[in-house]
C-alpha cells in the first residue's frame, strides 16, 4: 500500500488552473499521459491518449470532406528551394522558419525545405494536371506532418516545431465558387468544433497584416483560452489567383480561352488537442467531451473480499450491455477504487460507472459525471439509454460552459483606456477599428502585445468610434493577446 | 468526336506486360492516374487513386492491430545524430541513406536525421517510460512517412526515397512473448495480403546477412513479381535485447530484479500498392481486387437519344439499390460508353455494370468482370446478391491466379547449373543451402545478382545438397533477383 499511496500523491495536480494556468497546463499534459518531451528540441511525442483524440478529429473531418467531394492524396515531404521561392510573399512568410535538408551521403545540389505547408510542391503538380474546365474543380486534401522551426518557447500541442494537420488545396474556375467553398469549409470546421469538441469559437476574417502569406484573405475560427489569450483554430484561406499566377495554373474555359484558376487552402491542426485540454480541463485533470473521448465511460467495480466475484461478474455484464459506447472496464487488482477514480478523472473520461455490492442489491449503479462531479443512481435495467442521455447532457453542458466562458471574458472597449484595462485584466476586447494599418500597429504597441485577432464575420455592422484614433467606423474587431 | 478519339488512343497502354514489364508498369501507374513524378528526385505524388488504396490497407491493418491491443502514437520526424548512432549495427545499416537537416535560420548545433525508421527516437522515450513489469507489454504503432535517400533508380511505390508505412515497436518482459507476437503479426499481415490484396506470399526468415540492421532475426513475407524478381513485403523483426541494451530499456521484474526488455518491430509499406498493380494488372491496365478497390463497381448507362432518359433513370435506381458496395455511376455526357469502358478498365474497377435499353426491356443488365473479361446477364431483381457473389468470385480467382503464377515461376534447383538456368530464365529457385556465408556470397556472384530471398518458414525439412558446395543440409531457401 505504501507504493500506491506515494503514486497517488504524485498523480494529482499540485497547482490550480486559476492560479497558474501555464503550469497547470503543463502538469495536465504530463499527468494525463497525453504528450512527452522528446530528444528533439521543440518537438513532442503524441502519446496514445492524445493521438487517439487526433484520430477521432481526423475521422470526423475526413468523413465531412469526402461528403464534400474532396479526395485525399499525398505529396512529398520535401520542397526544392527554388519551388518554395516562387510566390514571393509566401516565401517571405515561411522562409525564416524552414528546416533545410542539405546533405545525405554527400552535399545536395539544392537545399530541400522540410514542408512548412505544401502549396508550392502541390501547385507545381497542379500546373501540369489542370488543362481545361473539365479538370475543375480539383479538390485535394492531405493529412500529414509539417515543420516550422520557430524559436518561441514550445508548448505541447499549442506550439511545436512539428505538428500534424490536414491541408486542403482546392482549385476552381471562378472566384465565386472558391469563396463559396471557403465558407462551407469554415462552417464545417465550426460545426466539428461545436458538435464534437464542445468548443465555442468565433468565425472571423484576418486583417491584411495577419493574413496567410500568399492569400488574398484569410478566414479562421478564433478561440479564447482560459488565460485570456486568443488562439487561432482551423482556417480557410481564399488565395485568389496569387498562386495560380506564380505557378502558371491555367485552364481552357468553355469558350476556349486560357484563364488563371482560383484557389483555396484550409487546415485543422493538432493544436486543437491543446485547446480542448486547456478549455475543458479542471483542477483534477483533463475533461474530454463524450463525442471525442476515446473512452466515453469507465466502469469501476467496488471490491470487498466477500462480494468481489459477484461484483466483477455483474460489472462485466454491464460492460457487455453498453455496446453503443466506448467503455473501459477497469478490473485491475493492484489498484484501489480511489486510485482508479483519480486516474480516470485525470485522463478526462466523461462518465464513471461505479458498481458496488450494496447498489447491486438494489439493481442500480452510480453514475458520476466528470465535467461537474454530479452523482446519480441509475437502474441497471435501461442503463444503455440512460448513459446515452447523460453523455448527451455532458456534451451540451460542456459546450455551453465554453461559450459562456468566452462571452464572459469578452468585454467592450470604447477607447484605448478601456482597451488597456480589458487586456490588462486578461480579457478579450470587442472594439471598433478604422481599418488603418497605423491604428492596428498602435493597438499592438499600446497594449504591450495584444493584437487584432479578427473581424468577426457575424458581428452586426454597428457604427462606432475607432478604439485608437476615434474615427467613425462600422468595423468591429476582437483584440487580445494571443498564442 | 475528334477530341475523344484522340484521347482514347492515348489512354490505352502501348506496350504488353509480357514483353516489357518495366515499361508496362510505368505506363499503368501514369495512365491509371495512380502516381506522378514530383519536383523532388526520387519522391512521388500519391494521387487519389493510389492513396485511397493505401487508406483501405491502413484501415484493415489498423483495425487488426487495435484488436491485438496495439495503440497508435506519433513520434518526431527528426532524430538527433547522437541518438541514431546509439545502436552500432543499426547506424551502420541506415546512415548511408539518411537525409540530414543541418540548418534552419542558422546552422544547427547537431545534425538531425529525417527518420529512416524510428527505433532510436522511440526507444529513447521507452527507456524513460518503462520502469516495472506492470508497464509491459508496451505495444505502440505509428502510421507515418519515412525517408531513405537511396541512389538506386526510383520506381513508383516499389522504391521511392520517401514512403508511407506503419511501424510497430513493442516491448515484452520475455523472449517467448516477443517471439509469439512477431509470429502473430506476420500471420496478420499474411492474412491481409491473402484476404484483401489477393496476393500470394511466402513467409520466410532472412539470412544473417539480409536481416534488419539491429535485429536478432527478421521474418518477412516475400512476393514474386511477374518479371521473376522477388520483392519483400511486410516484415516482423525480433530485436532480442539489442536495442534494450543500447537504450537501457530495463524493467523491475516481479522479484524486484532489473531485467533488459525484449523488443519487436514490424511494418507494412506503400510498396504494397506497387506489388498489387504489378501482380494483378494486365494489358488493359490496373486490376484491383474487390476488397481493396476504392470503387468496386461502375455503372455505365448505354445511351441512345430516344431511350436516354429511361436508361439514366433506371441506372440511377440500380445504383441506389446496390447499397452494400462502393458503386460509381458514370453518367457523364461528354464521353462515349466505349471511352468509359476503357477508362474504368485502365483504373482497375473490378466490375462493370452495363445498363442498356434492350436489356432493360428484359429487366436485366450486363455484368463484365475486369479480371477475366467474362460477361453475363443478370436480373435486376436480386442484383445486390448477384453482385456480391461475383465480387467474391473475382476476389478468390485473383488470389488463385497470384498463387499459381508464383508456384509456376518457382522451380527446384539442385546445383549451380540448375540455379543459373532458373535465374537466367526469370524464375525463382527453390534450393538447399548449407547455411554458410561463403555459399551465400557465391550464389550472388555466380548468378550475377540473385540472392537468398528467405528461408521459408513452412517448407518441409527435407535433406538435400547445398546448391553451391554440395554439402548435405535440410535448409531450403528461395533464391531470386530482387527489388
Amino acid at each position: 500500500m505504501a507504493e500506491q499511496k506515494e503514486n497517488k500523491d504524485t498523480l494529482g495536480l499540485n497547482v490550480k488552473k486559476d492560479e497558474n494556468f501555464s503550469e497547470w497546463y503543463t502538469q495536465v499534459i504530463q499527468k494525463a499521459d497525453l504528450a512527452d518531451y522528446s530528444a528533439v528540441s521543440g518537438c513532442i511525442v503524441f502519446k496514445p491518449n492524445s493521438y487517439s483524440i487526433w484520430e477521432k478529429i481526423k475521422s470526423i473531418v475526413d468523413e465531412r470532406l469526402k461528403e464534400m467531394g474532396v479526395k485525399n492524396a499525398y505529396f512529398p515531404l520535401f520542397i526544392p528551394e527554388k519551388l518554395l521561392m516562387k510566390e514571393a510573399k509566401h516565401m517571405e512568410g515561411f522562409s525564416p522558419e524552414v528546416a533545410w535538408v542539405t546533405e545525405s551521403g554527400s552535399k545536395l545540389d539544392e537545399r530541400l525545405a522540410v514542408r512548412p505547408t505544401s502549396e508550392t510542391i502541390m501547385y507545381d503538380s497542379y500546373s501540369r494536371w489542370i488543362r481545361s474546365w473539365r479538370d475543375l474543380p480539383l479538390k485535394i486534401n492531405q493529412w500529414n506532418n509539417v515543420v516550422r522551426w520557430e524559436f518561441k518557447h514550445a508548448v505541447p500541442f499549442l506550439r511545436t516545431r512539428e505538428f500534424l494537420w490536414n491541408e486542403g488545396h482546392t482549385v476552381f474556375a471562378t472566384k465565386e465558387e472558391s469563396e463559396k467553398e471557403a465558407k462551407e469549409i469554415l462552417d464545417m470546421y465550426y460545426d466539428v468544433l461545436q458538435d464534437y469538441l464542445a468548443l465555442y469559437g468565433i468565425k472571423g476574417k484576418k486583417t491584411e497584416n495577419e493574413k496567410f502569406a500568399g492569400a488574398e484573405y484569410t478566414t479562421a475560427i478564433e478561440l479564447l483560452m482560459p488565460n485570456g489569450r486568443a488562439i487561432q483554430g482551423p482556417d480557410a484561406h481564399v488565395d485568389g489567383q496569387n498562386f495560380a499566377k506564380a505557378f502558371d495554373i491555367k485552364y481552357l474555359d468553355k469558350d476556349g480561352k486560357l484563364q488563371y484558376a482560383w484557389q483555396n487552402t484550409w487546415a485543422i491542426t493538432t493544436r486543437m488537442i491543446g485547446v480542448l485540454i486547456a478549455v475543458h480541463g479542471d483542477d483534477r485533470g483533463a475533461v474530454l467531451p463524450p463525442k471525442i473521448a476515446p473512452v466515453q465511460a469507465v466502469i469501476v467495480p467496488i471490491l470487498f473480499e466477500k462480494t468481489k466475484d459477484t461484483v466483477l461478474k455483474k460489472a462485466r455484464e454491464i460492460k457487455e450491455s453498453l455496446k453503443d459506447f466506448s467503455v473501459l472496464f477497469d478490473d485491475r487488482d493492484e489498484c484501489t477504487s480511489g486510485w482508479k477514480f483519480n486516474e480516470w478523472e485525470m485522463k478526462g473520461v466523461p462518465l464513471r460507472i461505479e458498481v458496488g455490492p450494496r447498489d447491486l442489491e438494489k439493481n442500480q449503479v452510480v453514475l458520476v459525471r466528470r465535467d461537474n462531479g454530479q452523482k446519480e443512481f441509475a437502474d441497471i435495467k435501461g442503463l444503455n439509454k440512460k448513459v446515452s442521455e447523460v453523455l448527451d447532457r455532458i456534451q451540451n453542458d460542456m459546450f455551453e460552459k465554453s461559450k459562456s466562458m468566452t462571452l464572459k471574458n469578452t468585454v467592450d472597449a470604447a477607447d484605448m483606456k478601456g482597451l488597456k484595462k480589458a487586456i490588462g485584466s486578461g480579457k478579450m476586447a470587442d472594439a471598433v477599428w478604422c481599418k488603418s494599418a497605423e491604428c492596428e500597429a498602435a493597438v499592438k504597441e499600446k497594449t504591450e502585445g495584444a493584437k487584432i485577432i479578427c473581424i468577426p464575420l457575424e458581428e452586426p455592422k454597428k457604427k462606432g468610434k475607432c478604439v485608437c484614433c476615434g474615427k467613425s467606423s462600422d468595423t468591429h474587431v476582437l483584440i487580445a493577446k494571443s498564442y
